[in-house]
């Protein structure tokens, strides 16, 4: 099998921060490529009746906690910003809109984007922030300015949301391979495994 | 450091039982014991607002799938019985009170427990099933269901919840060493990088 891997994940995730710094080291182990495919979380669970994982009692201060141990585990830097959760319907728009004309450049903006906000716990939840991370990161910012507020973009990120629930996709990060399904950043070693092995 | 780690389940959480056929093992490779505390996480979920994961809308279907999955990467019986969630109530009570005079007895009666539920798809939900099953793994059948009509075993069962609770536990399995909390089974990995480093 060579189709690409779908990894999907919420910009405002930081889960899907930590994932994103290894899903395509992961997947070129394999021979394979990933799709990138970021969604809005709480558009998911306006259907699910989920809720951040931050915001729950208890749980929410694990997660804190788990998460700045996975990211030293991982030599990664990690920051929250504040406000969080974040809005990060701009962000979406501005990867979709990207990808039409430079998929490779799309993805470079959602790493930049995740680093922006969970590497150094800055602020990518308005278009005008979204447009200051994208310039500095190479993107032509008075294009993309009018781009988030074009309908068919808008339009475009609603659709990718609903083809993402249509496949069943609840939570962030999570990765299809081959149809197979793994929601989390901590089941990554089974997507390496599923991949070396073809499934079990 | 050479104090137990703390096992924290519930006998109805699936991923307990995956756990529970681990945690010994990967204790014992690291020269610790294990302190088993089993508690009921419909009392937590009272504190916490949390439902059980299977309950949930997609993220439950998910849950099946992934449960199955883990069970075969791990080469063990899984078929959740029917009711599930179950009343966990009995066993609990059945092991704190056979580990006051045999700790591990109380340890063998665990691993039996879930074995029958979620290797065999059994049922453990009952005074009287609890009893059937403890007795198959060697355990008085007639001081047991006394003693789960015993007020000073249900009111023991309680303080060991309000203990776990003030302790910051929220689910299951949920594993303490030296001090540091991994919630899941899928963090047995990092439980074990943290025994042989000493924390990160």
């Amino acid at each position: 099998m060579t189709a690409p891997l779908d990894f999907y994940f919420d910009f405002s995730s930081p889960y899907g921060y930590l994932a994103s710094e290894q899903i395509d080291e992961l997947a070129a182990k394999h021979g394979r490529s990933v799709a990138w495919r970021p969604i809005l979380l709480g558009v998911v669970f306006q259907q699910t009746g989920g809720q951040p994982l931050l915001n729950i009692p208890l749980k929410g201060g694990y997660a804190r906690h788990d998460l700045a141990r996975s990211a030293r585990l991982l030599d990664l830097p990690f920051k929250l910003p504040d406000p969080f959760p974040f809005m990060s319907v701009a962000a979406c728009r501005a990867f979709y809109w990207l990808q039409d004309d430079d998929p490779a450049g799309a993805v470079a903006l959602a790493k930049a984007l995740y680093r922006e906000a969970f590497g150094r716990g800055g602020r990518i939840d308005s278009n005008e922030a979204v447009v200051a991370a994208a310039a500095a990161a190479g993107v032509d910012g008075g294009e993309l300015a009018a781009a988030l507020n074009d309908p068919a973009v808008k339009q475009q990120l609603r659709d990718e949301i609903s083809l993402a629930i249509s496949k069943g996709v609840f939570g962030s990060p999570l990765i299809v391979v081959d149809g197979e399904p793994f929601w989390g950043h901590d089941r990554l070693d089974q997507v390496d495994l599923w991949l070396q092995r073809g499934g079990w």
